[in-house]
């Protein structure tokens, strides 16, 4: 066979011969913007030839902060393919560490969108390795502090739109490069390969899993700085599927109006996401039967939800579970033919697992005994290979805490069932440890926050002289409960769901549990909390 | 990234953990076998440590003579999986060209139908390669001369079920070898690795091409002994789709009957048999209502065939276009979602046409001047490149003629249209090249075919003087135009649908046209014939 290599730039080629005419819908500081995929090639092609003339060579970083729109996508071709990396950087995360990052990539040149200029402005001496800047804006260049400074449109009208792209890059040479946060100290990189993001790109297409398709209209609310947004531009440019970018600072109600205008068939977001779309769609009228799949990964969405979208609304919901080591596909909710004769209740218990694993990867769930059973109970860290899963943290030490004899250790604690549906019950590091046996946190969090007076709750672990560790729960009541629920009543309440040494030791009521900035309970600092507390006691 | 091979362990090991329950149905001499993923996944296990015993080292050529069947299949893992190479031959060649490729293959064990021990047993002893025969029956081992005979049930017996497949194979290793006929000569060999093999599959998986998936019944009626049943099983095994294999000597209603009772959803095949299906679906009743995809390759199917699928039987229909040098899949008639406003005519003219590059692969398409327009009119040679398209023959020199500066040329003339979708016009070899202009013989040919009282009509070259090549039309007449139908009837008949300078020079009326073993036009004869008739006239 021939060793043509798997290039990004065989996708956008694809793209620009065989789906001149369809589109890309853009959201922009200045609204709704309209290109055809030979537009969008041309614009590429342009961006990729005014990198070169300002020097951006082969290996090169390039960073980008922004939202999903035109000129991002832009950015996604034109730089991996011209031979530099697409280092897509998060917007939300702190300067302090934005500026590691930068550093720690070494980004040659930064794109901005305007409403990120003074985030960078402020950090601007702290990252001696940038030599350019350009804003992404529909306007003027804004009045900046940034030198030396370009406008990305003007770059545009200078450049070449029959610029080459690069078709001998070894494919194993890095296209993009990603941080994600870490729970201690600084974020940490992942680098992704062309062979990485074809091949994932690749098991997005297939009929099995999110079956990408030039039919589909694809709308990715998950941030284009967050894994790639799930690699759907990706497959969305390779297959030459219509794609709606929503822009900065969307509302469920923007984004329910651009499923309705542009009839979306395909989006993916994080549950809250999906949460605002259905309080919005419950409070309006919109016609979203266009809409065949709403990808769902990022955390588990409740089981709830899931039915509001798939009996109320008629919306096909489908969870999946990956990270940004993982390029991040790597499970998948899809049914099996014979799952059709399930019940409408064992549907939905199925969809509320993060599902069997994608073709082309290799997992192993590893419990305290080795591997664990597919029984649906005994837990295990979930631990996968493959060719899009990450083999390193880019230069950084603590790559051997989760690489470990060619695996990628998630620290994700599942079960999985007889038929390979995997369901996430903790992270390691809140799993609890009593007594040789395992206690997942998240269990009793969800049985507590069923609870009609209660809020929300999270269980921690306290080291335990006897047991090694035991579970203790923090409550928040909800008004209603508020002086009137006692601790006993709530482990009343537990005591049929779980075996007698998984219920708590304590039941503490709080005011509010401490959050991380993106929302997930801050266990860490709860569990310095309430080991201070459990002292008092 | 992780450097994991693409391997095809990795498809069966997903099938038996995953699919454990689904159904592999096989039909042979002793009538229809059920066998679960589960069961068959021992089997080959069984079989792999057999061959091992037998002493099949890594790189070694085992040759399989045999139908579609769940023992072939078997074969089409045990073999790649423990780093053997899969040489399915071709039981319709001639004895002489089955011994020349077991001799250039080298091949060190055979695998061989009951029904094809006596052509085996003719020429034994001019196979010194050869160490083994299997035999795939169902009951006894026959009486042969055949030394050392195995039976393979007995070898299955003897072996073990949980022998372990190589995960740690180089993945451009070969993993199958398929030879194909030349117009001249021996067969020629094409070396598939498993990277290609890998690749094809997961494009045979993708929505936009046959979408192959774990709801699909797939019922290859294309040999597995020719290109691999084009890679259908190595996709179901991977995604667990049920299969059902027709076995030796099928008939039209055996076909439909198993389609029917099978509930097959996916199929695949050349043209002569759907035309088979088709008499037998005007005869007799049948339910294929779960068909969802026909396909058809190996040579073009015509528009009333294709028409009668979808109008009168409501069956999709998809044309599809590779060679043994493909893996095939390389084109594929699928439409795009804009063509949903073209009228019936319209569509039924695109499915008519080979179709659109399919995702990851490369092409062109060399003209006189170079690469031709895409207007459907200019015609070129169709080239390919990319990780399923083979780089050589194996060990043969005739290497040169098709591969040439890293592309693969076909040997197919075709247009491509505004939309990118390919059809074939003609073989580079008979076109007629007249004043410096290309002249489809295939194109007059379907014209000729298309007047009532023309039963058949092939159209070749020979030499001019003054304009190089001149199109010669030779022409069988129905009984029902015998003695009526005058050659200024048929040449009014063309003229208004060609340029004046297409139109043959002559026509000829033959009793038969001169035909290959598998029914095509012997063009090359028929030049030969045509030549010393015209020196006649």
């Amino acid at each position: 066979m021939m060793q043509t290599p798997l290039l990004l730039t065989q996708m956008i080629e694809r793209a620009e011969k065989y789906f001149p005419k369809k589109e890309i819908v853009s959201r922009t500081e200045s609204g709704i913007n309209r290109f055809t995929y030979k537009q969008w090639g041309e614009r590429t092609r342009r961006l990729a030839s005014s990198l070169s003339k300002l020097g951006v060579e082969e290996g090169d970083k390039v960073g980008t902060l922004a939202w999903n729109h035109h000129r991002h996508l832009e950015a996604y071709f034109a730089i991996p393919c011209s031979g530099a990396v697409l280092h897509t950087i998060n917007i939300r995360l702190s300067p302090q560490h934005i500026v590691y990052i930068i550093n720690h990539a070494k980004d040659q040149v930064l794109l901005i969108d305007p409403d990120i200029v003074p985030l960078i402005e402020k950090v601007k001496d702290q990252i001696p390795t940038v030599k350019a800047f350009i804003v992404m804006t529909d306007g003027e260049l804004p009045e900046t502090t940034l030198e030396p400074v370009y406008h990305y449109e003007s770059l545009l009208e200078e450049g070449d739109p029959s610029f080459q792209f690069r078709n001998d890059i070894d494919e194993n040479a890095p296209a993009g490069m990603c941080y994600t946060s870490a729970t201690t100290g600084n974020p940490k990189g992942v680098i992704y390969s062309h062979r990485g993001i074809v091949l994932h790109a690749m098991a997005l297409g297939l009929a099995d899993t999110t079956g990408v398709s030039e039919r589909d209209v694809a709308l990715p609310v998950v941030p284009m700085f967050h894994v790639n947004a799930w690699g759907l531009p990706f497959a969305a440019v390779w297959f030459g599927s219509k794609q709606v970018l929503p822009g900065p600072y969307f509302t469920p109600g923007l984004l329910a109006g651009l499923m309705q205008d542009e009839k979306v068939t395909i989006s993916a977001g994080v549950p809250t996401i999906w949460l605002g779309l259905l309080n919005e769609l419950e409070q309006n009228e919109y016609d979203l039967s266009s809409l065949r799949s709403v990808l769902c990964g990022g955390s588990a969405a409740p089981k709830g939800m899931i039915r509001s979208f798939e009996e109320k609304f008629g919306i096909p919901f489908m969870h999946a579970y990956g990270m940004t080591e993982t390029s991040p596909l790597a499970v998948i909710a899809a049914s099996k033919s014979y799952h059709d004769d399930l019940s409408a209740e064992e549907k939905l218990d199925l969809k509320a697992k993060q599902g069997i694993l994608v073709p082309g990867l290799d997992m192993k769930i590893v419990g305290k005994d080795g591997e664990v059973a597919w029984d649906g109970i005994e837990m295990g860290e979930l631990a996968l290979r493959g060719p899009w899963i990450a083999s390193e943290y880019y230069e950084d030490e603590r790559t051997e805490d989760a690489f470990r004899d060619g695996w990628l250790y998630t620290g994700d604690v599942v079960t999985i069932d007889e038929e390979g549906y995997i369901k996430i019950v903790d992270r390691t590091k809140d799993l609890i440890k009593s007594g040789g046996e395992w206690i997942s946190s998240v269990d009793i969090e969800n049985a507590l926050m069923a609870h009609e007076h209660i809020f929300e709750a999270a269980v921690v672990a306290v080291p335990h002289e006897e047991w090694q560790e035991r579970p203790i729960a923090c409550v928040v009541l909800k008004e209603s409960g508020k002086g009137s629920v006692t601790k006993e009543e709530i482990m009343d309440f537990l005591k049929p769901q779980f075996a007698k040494w998984w219920l708590p030791d304590e039941i503490l009521f709080l005011d509010e549990i401490p959050k991380t900035s993106v929302g997930k309970f801050l266990k860490r600092a709860l569990r310095d909390q309430v080991q201070d507390q459990m002292k008092q006691i």
